[in-house]
């Protein structure tokens, strides 16, 4: 045990705490006849609560944690702590990236071997954790050689070197159970379209996605690939923009069928959309895959990366997934970052443990909402017509010339009736 | 000939003018082997130009029409006016919605007959004026029956309506030689996800693109068919968000060889883009169509088509034309309107002309540049290293596992070579 | 009685209503020592509930009132049924424009005649209703002599006639015993710098709200004078942009103890503000005065006018608003319009009734936060260190030159402290 | 001489260049009785050109730059290469933070003793070398101390060792003859409002700047203090918002004779305004002092800090600065820092010799714009009406009931007029 969290006992689920507890968060209770641990499926980021100094653009590290440094041995340490997090928190699941568990070596050979040490240490850990991996990802955007992008570079190296991180880091994603592999392309896009081409920069990021489907199916894994959608930042454009975007490239590329999304909250705040809306879209399309629950400031212009704290939106998010069936793979991922003036341990165990219990609250109020119907029972009356058969043979089978005659024939002048959307909202309110 | 425009005579080309004139602007001028105007091919829009009455959500009409109202004979003093204003302005096109050019009826036969008239007046007049018909298009957003969608409305009967419309339309464009039919889906979308099924309605909207592309081949119509993306306002959402969604959408009803785009800056914008990104990313999925050339405000959050004014931004998105050919059957047309205070005909008339004169130099800079080559020797450069044949072997048939060979191997280590961001703006800015 | 609300009864509190009743707003509950209704002071507008026909910037009317039309008969029966409204909300409150209540006259001179009599039959109405006048105010941006502005038009006449129209309206809003006198200044602002003199309108602007000012004290009325910052729309660039603009014009012009402000949240949010912030500086600065408590959509730029829904964003603004005092002549307006699809009464009811319900909610929860007092002890606490005799004369007396020394003798280090943003977060969520 | 910028010589004018050269900025030309360069009065920025590594919030260092690292000879290299930069350019001005220039040290009197030897590098330096010192400032930002604020942090102890630092800083600013002190406050502001005494803070940040105005008198500095604004970024708010707000904050503190304002283009563009809206408005209000000429990218919402590159926008703004007299103390700071994939010494130069030429284009266009003076004369002609007797006794005395009187008596029906926006933007077309 190391001494990081001195004093703070795994949290107890208590509805009357006011301390560290959760108020909400109860992992038995069922609902829509599930476990409430198996509806959300929560995960801590490896990157963001072990790995982030505090720093920002204008100012450097104000977190000071014992395993800050270049070393094996910290990064053992580093391990020690998660894990110990993870119990304090009885998540589910955590998540990570290559570069937030070792340091990176002078090769990519040396690399790899701190790379594998940890993952050996993790698979240990593991057996005794309950803990479990809900995916693992290549970071291909901080390091300098990712600057131009990871696939989409303009020199043929660098997508090698991409592609032979995505090679580890999914060998050790299906070594250690992962139920997804998560892909989030940072650096593909472009800081000027002056010296960029587009086509080519495509052509490479599709030809590589296929190569992750490929090896895939390969070795076996039998989880999601995921595309992680976010419009900018850090650079100018990115391609992955948004759900619909990432849709077009799938098509494209002939891989709808072999790809879903990881959506996350603050990517559809700065890609100008709701969180339900590209959660509802990405149902409707069956790309559906996974989330991360971290909030953006409306009024910031960046990724902020806050933990949720508004009950009414992450309930219009559950009901969003659990219209769509559930999560089967995907979970919900805190892709979240204490503010850098949260200096102390408790606030990282807090910060948790107060959006754990958000996402709850917001799963019991979409649950209540889709038991009791109202919802989506004025949705479906909304539609109604289109169930008339001369509606659905208009809808199949119709030509403009028919549905002039149709207009003309018999003289109709369709009159608009309320969208209701007041109503509507103050169901939800009923609820949240 | 009206009285409205009285004293304003047909521009001239004159580099020296202060007054009403073109200065840049010279139709018969020669770049890259054609004429100034078959680069530019410009088009004055009749709603903006003609229809609309300077109000705003926070007040009302403004400027002072005599042929505003509701009745025939407005309707022909209209047409009167405006094909006086393309006289002045020499443009070789215009545009139109069906609700430009005639008043409503009380019912669709009437509207129809209204239309139908009109269009008889305007065949007429371009059998004497010079002025084509760029593209038609119908409104289907300004009245009510629409405020709850046209093709994705929950009511078949607007569907039907709205086809009725369209094959309205469709027919008129073609009678008039028309070079392109465009839609544009301001209902398209939805004010609430609470009352919307968005499956349900982007299958709507599929079904009835198809519809419109079987009338035109049924027709002989050999124009292009082009969808106009804007990402909301007046929905909260539309369908049609930005290039790549309508690409994604194309493709999901495989219509991605039949429909191309007509895409706007404002529009743009307003998705978070650069118009320049719009356009060459279009050109690169190979549906850049046609354009809408006027400008939004940055510092505004909705749509102020205004004329366009400034001269580096323009020359990008010419530079982005001249990349891909230029035009075929699209144009550049100005769905710009006055500012509201800008009261007097002599506004209008000098509107244009500055547009013109904005645009015929953005387009002389962008032939310069390409002519110059230096952007596209630097772009070329920059990716030689794909064009190595171990490069291209990479890309066309490697594995994952190949890649990790090829890194281990040979111990590569990628070398960051700097993007010339600063240097390739300086280039630009030897040529606007 | 009119036939408009048929059917629709006085709203009830019955928290386990689910058809239209209040399930929170209960106006008779005690909080901090005083009732509901007295703490929320709720107003109708008159505006948007009764004069809006639901047309947006790229369409018309979709609203059908019976009472639409420009005679004083329609007025009459509007006023009918905005004080059945009233009665069935049970409103304590109401606002108007002269704009709403009147039609517009063929001069001043009748327009006047026309507003005083709807003012008669407002007292008449007033001697049996319970509804009170919150504020009234004159609209000056929607005829199109405000193009240009009121206050700060180029055309002396304009200056003129805004102030004989806000001499109108503060008689009759003293009359009615309003409790406030409200300008909003939509058109004073610019479309363009270009043809602008900033300097002099923002001198005709610091002169108009001086005879306010003035004429306020000489006909004795007691209410506040509130202006209603804006940053833009419809005008490119308002003058009373945001909460802190205003305080430097009250400044500039010696009326920051005449004058206070009436804050809406939407407007908050274009500024690029949250609400709470809007009020917490104007309280810091003393010209909290009262609010208009309608939301902004996050992902719309413009104006949206919505009702609230969003029960934690509103505790966060009724916090602020307690933590100052309370309201003393203000209240909480609705300045909120129904989506324009929203076409039946019971939308009108239902709206308003689910909006009273949100901020009784809101309210509530940030009563107990204050009770709990949590919050404010870890405020105070933060700051404890300047409650030390040094530090206090250190911020009284010292100069640079005394903290140098201070610095470098005492060989200070400082060592930061955890903001526990999350952990008040939590807070913060235990109680919404 | 270092090798750094090895055969990259002294840039001369040359309109005809296509390499490195200034094809527009000669400055010697003279523009309204000035010289060229006394109008620019360009300065570099220390910080992004020689400090900055090239991360952002997702990646790190891609520069590579032999003088990074904490020690004096880092130090000294860098300055060697500094004055090496400002002879290649030809510039008269520099700026600077203290942590631009010196390593931190362990202590305050460390740091205090490394700064020294700095500043007396740069005077002996700046003997032989032309380029003065345009503005010295103290970095209150970046290290974790001031993470929660510098002058307004709850902690006095970074209050003290802020104004220490501020005396250190105005004590070199003095020594080196520089012609403004700027004080920016990156972190007075807040990550939430639910940890913040607004009231609090701001008398912290009033009283600061009260003793950094006393202390400017006392050593009798004849340069201007400079307050420059940013909404937000780093924090979440900062008090400084924009040109209104800290016109506001003046005039509370009785400053508004004393401080005058940096205006940067792109905080300009963060705070939702137009750079030569804040010009203006601080040229109207008196505290126009000094700019930052760097532009953020418009599709961007974070400070981007980009080169200029678009002449018709820099335009504007000079418009505004030669409107206003011209700098006196002020002058145009590239607060611009390269993109962090330019790389080379090369990309350096360039940036700022295209950014130079962009600017000279800038002014040459103001000034012929100015010396046509179409758009002054059009601005006077539409308030001429201000100054008949009549217009002018109204704004100096009449009441409301004047006012109402004059309306009523003479029948006043106010007649709107063409704002002209078009034609003047048509004439600013001629120009640029």
């Amino acid at each position: 045990m190391t001494t990081f969290f001195n004093g703070i006992d795994r949290l107890k689920y208590d509805p009357d705490a006011t301390g560290l507890a959760f108020r909400h968060y109860d992992p038995d209770e069922r609902l829509m006849g599930k476990r409430m641990e198996d509806h959300l499926r929560f995960a801590v980021a490896y990157w963001h609560s072990f790995a982030w100094p505090g720093g920002d653009p204008f100012g450097g590290q104000t977190l000071d944690r014992p395993w800050f440094g270049d070393t094996m041995d910290h990064a053992r340490m580093k391990a020690d702590v998660a894990f110990e997090m993870f119990d304090i928190l009885n998540v589910p699941f955590f998540c990570w990236h290559d570069a937030d568990i070792r340091p990176e070596g002078d090769s990519f050979a040396e690399s790899q071997r701190n790379f594998e040490e940890i993952v050996d240490i993790f698979a240990r850990k593991m057996e005794s954790s309950r803990t479990r991996l809900l995916w693992g990802t290549a970071n291909m955007f901080s390091h300098r050689r990712f600057m131009a992008g990871a696939a989409t570079n303009p020199d043929p190296d660098v997508f090698a070197w991409s592609a032979a991180s995505v090679k580890l880091c999914m060998d050790a994603t299906h070594r250690l159970g992962g139920q997804n592999y998560v892909l989030w392309g940072g650096r593909e896009g472009y800081e000027t379209l002056l010296n960029t081409d587009l086509r080519r920069e495509r052509q490479q990021a599709g030809r590589f996605l296929q190569m992750v489907v490929d090896y895939k199916h390969k070795i076996g894994f039998e989880g999601a690939i995921l595309v992680e959608p976010k419009p900018q930042e850090p650079s100018k454009h990115q391609y992955d923009y948004d759900v619909a975007t990432v849709y077009g490239f799938l098509r494209e590329f002939g891989l709808e069928k072999e790809v879903q999304l990881n959506i996350e909250q603050g990517h559809a705040i700065l890609a100008g959309h709701s969180f339900e809306h590209e959660l509802a879209l990405a149902a409707s399309l069956g790309i559906l895959g996974s989330i991360d629950m971290n909030r953006n400031d409306y009024q910031s212009g960046w990724d902020t990366d806050q933990f949720p704290n508004n009950v009414p939106e992450v309930a219009l998010a559950y009901y969003e997934v659990l219209r769509a069936g559930g999560f089967t793979t995907g979970g919900t991922n805190f892709d979240a970052k204490l503010r850098r003036q949260s200096l102390d341990p408790v606030d990282l165990i807090a910060a948790h443990a107060g959006a754990m219990d958000v996402c709850a609250r917001g799963l019991k109020a979409a649950a209540a909402m889709l038991e009791d119907g109202s919802i989506e029972r004025m949705r479906k009356e909304r539609y109604a017509g289109w169930d008339r058969p001369d509606a659905r043979a208009l809808l199949e089978r119709a030509t403009l010339e028919d549905c002039h005659d149709r207009v003309v024939d018999s003289g109709i002048d369709p009159s608009p009736r309320s969208g209701r959307q007041e109503i509507l909202e103050n169901i939800v309110n009923r609820f949240v």
